[in-house]
């Protein structure tokens, strides 16, 4: 999906994730066959890293690397991982502020990658909330939600960025020149859910967005693939992703029950084998690893902690993807279109 | 599931749903197959039933047929539904607020549905606000979830009446001794989520329902049947519920494509067709027909408006076990046990 273009630097945490830094250096190895021009800033531990990347070329090539003497727990609390001065994460997220790389891969800590973007990177001129946005599987094709986790509560203005936000994106990394635009709901009726949500269906509909705004879409049509991008706040996100790809899993699941039944059903599984390979790719969430905290001065973009080498990779994908499609601009061209540039930037969370 | 019991009379909207009365004179034709004893308050248009009713032997001698001049589409407001005042749905809520029938079920109108239980039929002394509820799919068995939609804001107090009302649900329809309860959230640590699940998780912490709250859950949770009931507020239920059936039926049509792909893939579906049935019915929604609106003086049950008569048939038995099984006993006896009974009703809408 990536174009042709000048060669800039990622920075990447290689001290973050379950399996740090195998996973991210083998993971980087690959990424660079499919962008040979892009430069890594490695982050981490010098003598650990220094000695494991004599088994990747392409990445001792291409990348250059920085010590950092501290690395962010899994499961330390953001407000811990502020204090931690020396973390790789850290480090990889000062490289962006101060100009050295367009944008920042870890597959860390979420809670404290987005604290650290926020005070370090900061959020984009206009942008109150930075929300983290990611590609789900549906019927048509993938389709762009957000926020998944980053904003438990939100008012109208915030759901008004993130439907900004996701159809940046989804011309980003989808390369969809007229996204559609969903908000989510429990009804498609304009009457429906909390005046939160009416007013930013309203606030939509009376904006240059409106031709791209589909209007509310339901739990369902995320699958259906109804619209290319669905908004929604942080809480529900977070909970209808989670709910998707457990539900996928119920199905792939009791589907093995059904062919290891008896001799002939497994016999069944060889026919369709190649079918049933396609069909978990396609719903797999490693393929759609990589999410984006949108809305910063920069590329921010997480990786799950126990993604593997192709995971990793496909989240430098996303990164590569974001930066040479100008995710930033086009977020910046619709926020100066809506005359949100120079809005005060609310803070409180409100209902 | 039901047990042996004194006879008793359900009261039934004839004319709700998108095929009425037919779908529901079957449904109950077949239902009474299982339940000879109960006897049928059945309400609508009399013309119209008695002639239809010839064709249902064991319904014709179980029921008594009550005229109602009016239904209530399926598209017409709440508000609007409240004022049609010969309506078989309003009919059929009256019988069970004078004593004449033990439950309702109807395939109307939700909204109005809810909207006519809560004016008519009331809400139990202590419960502020009624709740939908249903049973879903897991890969451990079946999990009971609310608030499906009837809150669409809610706070700490809202909650915990919902677990109280989980709980009981999931006794006398899953027949489960000691449910255990979930409060859906975005992670399962306990400072995640807003203030109202922290007050929530901790006041059921310190309840006589300690022992049967699991903590929080999050939403790969509930197909994972990680514990017998999930609460939630309506919004994120009933997005959580869509999403849910939304990613199996994605699933189950990917498989499709999978097995039409050639002769070869045609003849492995043939091999698995036996086991591939047992798992569409597995995680066939309609299978799980039938959501009851609890926390009323009386068993309120609304079958989908699509259902067919196997469907419709499995609402009238979640009615009947909720009576059989006293669903509002084990209610009132929670509320008492913590002290909820006499607290004030609380009907703002708060966050």
């Amino acid at each position: 999906m990536a174009q042709a273009s000048v060669p800039f630097t990622l920075a990447v945490d290689a001290m973050g994730g379950d399996n740090a830094p195998k996973i991210v250096l083998a993971g980087l190895e690959t990424a660079l066959i499919h962008h040979p021009k892009i430069r890594i800033l490695l982050i981490g531990d010098e003598e650990i890293l220094n000695q494991s990347l004599k088994n990747y070329p392409r990445l001792s090539a291409a990348c250059t690397v920085r010590h950092a003497p501290e690395s962010i727990p899994m499961d330390m609390k953001p407000t811990a991982a502020l204090r931690v001065r020396g973390s790789s994460m850290r480090a990889a997220m000062e490289a962006v502020a101060a100009g050295e790389a367009r944008g920042v891969v870890s597959a860390g800590n979420s809670g404290a990658m987005l604290a650290l973007a926020k005070i370090i990177v900061k959020a984009l001129p206009g942008i109150s909330r930075p929300a983290m946005a990611a590609v789900q599987p549906s019927a048509r094709g993938d389709v762009v939600m957000l926020d998944l986790g980053a904003n438990i509560v939100c008012d109208a203005r915030n759901l008004v960025e993130f439907a900004i936000m996701g159809e940046a994106f989804a011309q980003a990394t989808l390369s969809l020149k007229a996204p559609t635009i969903g908000l989510l709901n429990v009804g498609s009726e304009d009457l429906k859910g909390d005046e939160r949500l009416r007013q930013a269906a309203e606030r939509l509909r009376d904006s240059v967005l409106a031709d791209s705004f589909h209007g509310f879409v339901e739990g369902h049509d995320i699958t259906a693939g109804v619209t290319d991008v669905v908004v929604t706040d942080g809480f529900t996100g977070n909970v209808a992703l989670k709910t998707g790809e457990g539900a996928l899993k119920l199905a792939l699941g009791l589907l093995r029950h059904v062919f290891q039944t008896n001799w002939l059903t497994k016999l069944g599984y060889m026919l369709v084998r190649p079918g049933l390979r396609r069909m978990r790719e396609w719903i797999d969430p490693s393929r759609y690893n990589g999410a984006v905290f949108v809305g910063l001065n920069g590329i921010v973009v997480k990786s799950h902690g126990g993604a593997d080498a192709e995971g990793f990779a496909s989240a430098v994908d996303v990164a590569i993807d974001a930066v040479e499609n100008t995710l930033n601009d086009k977020i910046r061209h619709r926020l100066e279109q809506l005359g949100m540039l120079g809005q005060p930037v609310e803070a409180k969370e409100q209902e």
